[in-house]
Formats: C-alpha cells, sequence, structure tokens
C-alpha cells in the first residue's frame, strides 16, 4: 500500500501541484509570487502576500536542497526571496501581511506568522545558495518573532484584562523555525532547548477527557472552557502539531512522550473524523457548543494534506496496522475530493458533505504550501521506511 | 396574500422572536444583554457585544415607542442602555466591540459599527423614557462617528498607500442614523442634508453593466474591479440598502432617483437569488470570480428578512405584481428554512443547499435585530398600505 500512495504521491506532485505553480504564480516582472489564481490558473487579485510567498520560497528551496538542483526551482525562490527582502519588512523591521503587486505595502495581520514564513523561506534559501545575508536576517527574525509572541503588543495588538492564553498556533511556528534552525545549524544547543519547551507548551493543550490537543488555554495552563476559544478544536491543527512534535522529540527523545503524541494523534483523528459524511472537521467545539467560525461545517484541505503524513509518520514509527487503516481511510477521503487533475493543484474548500464550494487554487490562505509540503514528505517518509532508514 | 403575511409575522415576532430574547438574553444581575444563545437560549459566551447590546435597546425601545407601553421592554432596554453607558466606551470615548460579562474590555474592532448601534439604542431609548442625557451622547456619537468613517486611523486603523475606498456598508449606516435623527429632531435641517449626500453617495456604489450596488468602490466614484473587494456583491447588503434608500428619500423626493432604487432592488434580486437552490446569495463576485470569503456559498438569514421588508416597500409604494412575485418566492424559502417553531426565533446560518450549519440562535454577529426589526416592518408596512397610509 505504502508504495502504491508513494508511486500517487510523486505523480501529483510533479505532473500537477508544482507544474501549476510554477506556471502560474511566479512574477517575473516584479518578483514574489501570486497566489490568488482560479482554477485554471487564472488570475483574480495580484496582491501578494507575505506569507504564501514565504512558504512558496521554503517550498522550491527544500526541493531544490533536497529532491534536484533543478534550476527552475532557485530561480523562482530567488525571485521570491529577492521581493520579500526588499519590500517584506516596515522601517521598525515589522513584516507586512500583504504588498501590492509591486511591493506597495497593503496590509499588516497583528499578527506573528508573515513573519515566520519569511523566516523559513530565508533559511531554506539560505542553505540553497549560501546567500549568508539571508541566513543572518531568518536568524534575527526568529529571535524578534519569539518577542512578538511574548508580548503582543509589539506587534501593534491591544491588551485587555484577563487571563493571557497560549495559542497552539504560535508554539506550532516556533517549533517548525527551531526544528528547521537545528537541522541547519547542529552545534548550537539553544534550538533543541527550545524543542524542549516547545514539546512542554503543546503538551499543555492536551484536553485530558479526550487526550486531544485545543486550540487555547491559559498561559499558566488552566483550560477556559467558559469561552468558545477555551473550547475550541481544529482537527487539522491538531494532527500537524503532532507531526512537528514527533520531530521535535528526535531532538529530545523521550519514549513516553512519543506514545503519548501517538495517542494524541490517534484521538484527534477519532474525534475530528465526520462519521456521517467522512474527512476531518474544520472547527468543533468539544462541549458540542455551535463554534463561532461560520466556516466550521466546511471541510478544508489542508487538514488532510497534514492528515496524510502525520499517519504515515506514526505508522514508519511503530509499524502498527491502525495507522494504515487511518491512512486509507484519509487518503481515500481526500483523494476523491480534492485534487484537479483537469487544470492541477487540489480545490482547497467544499461543503460538510463534500462538494467543491470554491473554484480557486489559491487565495490569501493557500498558496504554494500545505499540498506540496504533505506529498514531498509522504514520500521521503515512505522511501527511508523503505529502505531501512 | 398581505393580510395572510402580516398575521403569519405577527405570530413569529410576538409568539416566537420576542419571548425568546425576552427569556434567554437578559442579564439581570449586570445589565446588558446575552446573544451567544444555543438552539434552546442555552449561553455558549457570557461576552456581550456593544452593537448587538445596542441593537437590542434600539429593537425594545422602538417597539415601545410604536406598538405597546410595555414594562417588560422598557425595563429591559433600560438594562442594555444602562450597561451601555457604564462601560461601552474607553476613556478617549471609542466604543469597545466586546466586553466580558461585568463590563470589563474585551476586544476593540477599529470599526464604527459598535459606536452606531449604540448611538441608535440610546436614541431611541431616549425617545421612550425622555432621558436627555441618553439623547446627548447619542448626537455627540453621531458626529463623532461621522469623523471616524472620515479618517479611520482615528479608530485606531492603519493608512496604507492607494485609493481611498467608499464602503457601502459605512454610507447605510449614517442613512440609518441620519433617518432616525431627523424623524427625532424635524426642525433640524442638517439630517435631511446629510440624507441627500447619502442618496448621492449610495448611487456611486450602482454598477452599471447589472444595475446593482457593489461593496466598494474608489471615493473618486471609480470602479476597482481588478480587486476582490471592488468585484465584492452582498446581496443582502445591497437590498437592504434599498429601503433605506427608499426612506432617504421621503426626505429628499426624487421620482427618478425611486425609480432607480427600485430597478436596483429587482436587479440585486435577481443577480443575488440562487436559482438551483432557492435563496439570496452570501457573496458573490460581480465577474463570476471566487469570493476571498469562505463563508460565500452560505446561506445566511438576515438578507432574507431585509428582502421580505424591501420587497413589501416596493409593492406598496408601486401597487406592482411583480414584487409580490419576489416577495412569495422570498418569503416562501425564508420560511422553510430559517425558522425554529420548537425553542423560538430563527436559525442564522445554513449551507448553498439550504441544510442548519449551525444550532445557534445568535452569536457575536446575531442578536435581537433583523429578524424582529424586518417582521415589525413588515406588519407596518402592510397594515399602512392596508389602511391607506
Amino acid at each position: 500500500m505504502l508504495t502504491t500512495l508513494a508511486g500517487r504521491y510523486q505523480r501529483d506532485l510533479y505532473e500537477s501541484v508544482l507544474p501549476f505553480w510554477m506556471k502560474h504564480s511566479v512574477d517575473r516582472e516584479h518578483g514574489g509570487f501570486f497566489t490568488c489564481l482560479d482554477r485554471d490558473g487564472t488570475l483574480y487579485d495580484d496582491r501578494k502576500y507575505v506569507w504564501l510567498n514565504g512558504r512558496q520560497v521554503w517550498m522550491l528551496s527544500k526541493l531544490y536542497n533536497t529532491v534536484e538542483k533543478r534550476e527552475d526551482w532557485i530561480e523562482a525562490a530567488r525571485l521570491g526571496a529577492g521581493f520579500l527582502r526588499r519590500h517584506g519588512r516596515d522601517p521598525q523591521g515589522r513584516v507586512y501581511f500583504a504588498l501590492q503587486r509591486d511591493g506597495t505595502p497593503a496590509a499588516y495581520q497583528r499578527k506573528p506568522y508573515g513573519a515566520v514564513f519569511m523566516m523559513l523561506g530565508l533559511l531554506e534559501y539560505s542553505k540553497a545558495t549560501g546567500d549568508t545575508a539571508a541566513r543572518t536576517e531568518a536568524e534575527e527574525l526568529f529571535w524578534r518573532i519569539r518577542e512578538w509572541i511574548a508580548d503582543p503588543r509589539l506587534m501593534g495588538r491591544l491588551a485587555f484584562p484577563g487571563p493571557k492564553v497560549s495559542q497552539l498556533a504560535d508554539i506550532m511556528v516556533v517549533t517548525s523555525m527551531a526544528l528547521e534552525l537545528a537541522a541547519a545549524d547542529p552545534g548550537d544547543a539553544r534550538y533543541p532547548e527550545i524543542l524542549g519547551e516547545c514539546i512542554d507548551a503543546a503538551l499543555r493543550h492536551c484536553e485530558p477527557n479526550r487526550e486531544i490537543l485545543i486550540e487555547n488555554v491559559g498561559a499558566d495552563g488552566k483550560f477556559l472552557t467558559d469561552t468558545p476559544e477555551g473550547r475550541l478544536f481544529s482537527p487539522g491543527h491538531a494532527v500537524e502539531v503532532c507531526w512537528f512534535l514527533l520531530h521535535a522529540l528526535r531532538y529530545r527523545p523521550d519514549a513516553a512522550r512519543q506514545e503519548k503524541v501517538l495517542r494524541i494523534l490517534e484521538n484527534s483523528m477519532l474525534f475530528g473524523w465526520d462519521e456521517d459524511h467522512g474527512g476531518l472537521h474544520y472547527f468543533l467545539d468539544i462541549q458540542g457548543r455551535p463554534p463561532l467560525q461560520l466556516e466550521a461545517p466546511m471541510k478544508l484541505w489542508w487538514p488532510h494534506t497534514e492528515a496524510l503524513y502525520s499517519l504515515i509518520l506514526a505508522y514508519t514509527l511503530t509499524g502498527e496496522s491502525k495507522w494504515l487503516q487511518w491512512l486509507e481511510r484519509t487518503h481515500d477521503y481526500t483523494y476523491r475530493t480534492f485534487p484537479d487533475p483537469e487544470y492541477g493543484e487540489w480545490f482547497g474548500y467544499c461543503d460538510r458533505e463534500g462538494k467543491i464550494t470554491h473554484s480557486l487554487k489559491g487565495n490569501n490562505y493557500k498558496g504554494c504550501f500545505h499540498v506540496p509540503r504533505a506529498l514531498w514528505m509522504c514520500i521521503d517518509a515512505i522511501e527511508r521506511y523503505g529502505s531501512g532508514n
């Protein structure tokens, strides 16, 4: 089964997904990447979203670094990295959310994610090219992002009375950056240290009754289940964090914690799966209350890409057949719902029953990232497992 | 047909909708109104949303002023008005978006709508009670809101390069406030003047090919159809603005403009109606591009309440049978989709095909407002029409 899947993912990645982005997203005039692309690649908004530009620089550089030294990939990455370095930050060093096509500032988000993916893109790009200035900027960004997360007022957010909240998304992005820095600089002990803190912090999001990861808990570890935020469960997010934690545990080996993460993964799939219509719910309230998000009942592509890789990783770590059953179920749902064999790439959004609701292939939240990253990681994990590594 | 509808709306308003809110939303301990109520009225979030609190004060005071001097209505309005006046504004006079149950500040929105509905609530409450301080605060707020809309930086929004944008929502809320002030103070010529400016401004949102109102145009009158915002059509919003304009035209009579507004209403229904599944779409792109909003394909309750009243108003103004046909179609869809005869009030959200997606009756955007306002206005318009007024 795994070999068949690897072949399928290989064809999808190199014949459908990457060609779509390479053909339609690269702006050879101003640099950077368009992501608001309709089904057939038609551009419907020429703004450039910093976080998606950073993600695409990361993805193309990563493929160049790990799969094949393709000139077209690194040339596109160079157009993206240059655009981000010229236009991505304001005079105080804060990172914009959106830019006009030519790089004119268009919006802030007051969240750290633009900076996170600019950092990841520049770091991976520097590995590919030896561009030390990009590497230095990436490291500088990492330490600033840690400050911004610790004190969101530095991003222009307003502070209100009430308990300080720990957000799972913040822990995940710090984990993702520290993993890449730890790999880039194996001699620096700070990054494994931070990964240890991230594992601790993420496990404080484990809701004890169901043993799943929820989005928001008090910074003091208390659960905030009186509020919709404190009851919010995003199954895709939970399973994505699980694979980040399994990677982080390579730097802080701990068999009991690995067991726990695997139980959380299984419980997040169980509680997150829609038994009526298949697929992972987007948002759920752990007490069955109505979520405030209107899109809660929809199905999105990215929880499924993250589940595919997490399940393959869990199987390669344990050899337990239950993971293959979950993988088959998730793969079948995903491939019957999202990919578009006609124009390439995947659709991103459908209703609860699996009918596509948006014709787009990219927008301000979907770019050249979750689909190619998951396919590349799945192929890589299956190949390593097959070769005994 | 109209008489039958009026009877239906009476029963719905007084036996189902108002009892739901009077029973579940009033906080007799701290004042103010809860709105995050699940299907049966269970509270799932005890924060108080300033704009929805203002709307409920307005609605209850309006019913007290126009329908019946019911003690329970004005007593609840008093609890809401007092809560807003104690807690709704910061020391600089800006209006919060959300408060904790006890009035502790919880969030700003950097938009004017909290202030708008606080203003409308206090004004109507002052008419009911003769509370001149509430009246003074409402008028002060009106003029400040005009400044905030003219320069959103005063609300903490950041300015970016590019064309200044006129938002249909801003025009609509100024129209709504000026209408109430014009009625409250018939001797003041400033309000009819402002209503004239609002009519001009709203008609600059008329997209010439389809003759519908779109959400965003350049402040210089240019269309911004290169961007998703500049192509955005919200059918419910368009039909809501139409009835506001028809009311505003009472102060600035102009037969040609009334004709135009009625054509816009008809075209907005035509272009906004989902011929496959019935009901009004939530968001459409006028060029058929994918909207950025994930909730675009859903159906929401409030476009349908606004359509019901606009269509009745159009019929009572013209006597043309086409409006009754649209009304029948809209009424049938609305009443087969949203009301909840079991626990009262209406559901608010369903998927494109009309299946309810959220069990809630209220949240941070849905409160005691669109349903009772539309039912009250429909009943009133039908009664006036029947009596020849």
